[in-house]
């Protein structure tokens, strides 16, 4: 082999998929996926936690072994388990998915200013203390870093609720917590979130313009610019910024 | 009966407590709760999720009838079943002392900056359409606007890390999707939250303070001045701030 030939780079996309009802417009956006991402320069695995049952409280049932039988200390057990090979096999299999993917988009409704629970308890599970962070390793020395992450969801309300001066708060405030304290403190490369607003209530033209939309944001997802990393050179011992730079 | 005669008003508690280890610093502080709220002023019910066995999953199991079989839209099927009666036994009993409750207290572990997921799954399931909100009645005309609400958590890392140039961001800015959209919500008069910074790794001294403190908290939750309040009155009909006023 020799010369310099061109290589296709294939991205491989996670989707964590968090609603119940595969006819929403969350189901319609996962077709969508499905369908932009059957291109050759995409792989995609999706893990549809409704479909699959996935039981979001962490317990014993997170292990095949126990590092302490009398008192219940998750991360001591999360680090046990990551040290041994002893995370059950849904934990596990979540794990795997996660160092195959490039790109991890969590898409749900947003509900209650967050993602729903059955969400969350992937985040609380499958990130586990010891394999996704832990020993200094987070932010932009984080586990996963040199992936991406990426937040796609809907909304009840309409985009106007959720400015600067919405009712809501603004989305960027709203997103927060997700964006930097789970996506960004295990290293993840953000992209800007996809937010289709008011999407139940949206007409049959109206939703076809957002699904569009959507299939352009994935196409463009490995060259998109992220945000701003999180710089752990930037703040202190104690964890504050920095004045001296 | 006649003359002034001092009517001691009793101030009755819900702690919703999301913790999967007794023995852990949230144990603690659930044991100073129950201990402190003993007095003749209060009185305590308390909803520990974990030791229920409580199913944060939204999902049929909800309702003990559907309005329609074939789609499953959460919030119709929450309407519906609150204007029947037709919640399942363990959405049904969590409503019912809500309604019972003067104050709300959610105490858990900050977890990836926010609530547990068994948690979140109290909220998506039990403060649900039509019980919680719906029909305009949101924010300051919330259906549970005679009532306080408060956070009590715990986080790993010390207080500096969620200063205001902390590295985790601030504790305000983590806690708004909570504060606002969840507690301020539904109506509630929200208390500023109680928080237990690197509760865990901290000296035996140092834990008795914090208990202490918390017990300080419980005891005036009744008279100590809420957040105020978001008005409706302050948003136009896009749900932006009224710039006239």
């Amino acid at each position: 082999m020799s010369g310099a030939s061109y290589i296709p780079m294939s991205m491989k996309v996670l989707i964590v998929f968090a609603h119940p009802e595969p006819n929403s417009f969350n189901g319609a956006m996962l077709r969508t996926a499905e369908d932009t991402l059957r291109a050759p320069e995409f792989e995609l695995r999706v893990s549809n936690l409704h479909a699959m049952e996935f039981n979001p409280v962490p317990g014993r049932h997170d292990f095949t072994s126990r590092a302490v039988d009398e008192v219940f200390s998750y991360q001591s057990e999360q680090m046990h388990a990551h040290e041994r090979g002893t995370f059950a096999d849904d934990v596990r299999l979540e794990q795997e998915k996660l160092l195959w993917a490039d790109l991890l988009i969590l898409q749900f409704p947003l509900w209650w200013f967050g993602m729903p629970a059955i969400l969350k308890g992937w985040v609380d599970r499958v990130l586990a203390y010891g394999f996704a962070y832990g020993g200094g390793r987070w932010y932009d020395s984080g586990v996963l870093r040199d992936k991406r992450g990426m937040l796609a969801l809907t909304t009840g309300g309409p985009a106007s609720a959720y400015a600067e001066d919405g009712l809501q708060g603004s989305i960027e405030t709203i997103l927060f917590p997700i964006h930097h304290g789970v996506l960004q403190f295990v290293g993840l490369q953000v992209l800007p979130p996809f937010v289709a607003y008011s999407a139940e209530s949206a007409s049959e033209e109206g939703r076809e313009r957002v699904l569009a939309a959507y299939a352009k944001r994935l196409r463009s997802a490995r060259t998109d610019p992220t945000f701003p990393e999180v710089r752990l050179s930037d703040y202190d011992d104690d964890l504050r910024k920095r004045r001296d730079r």
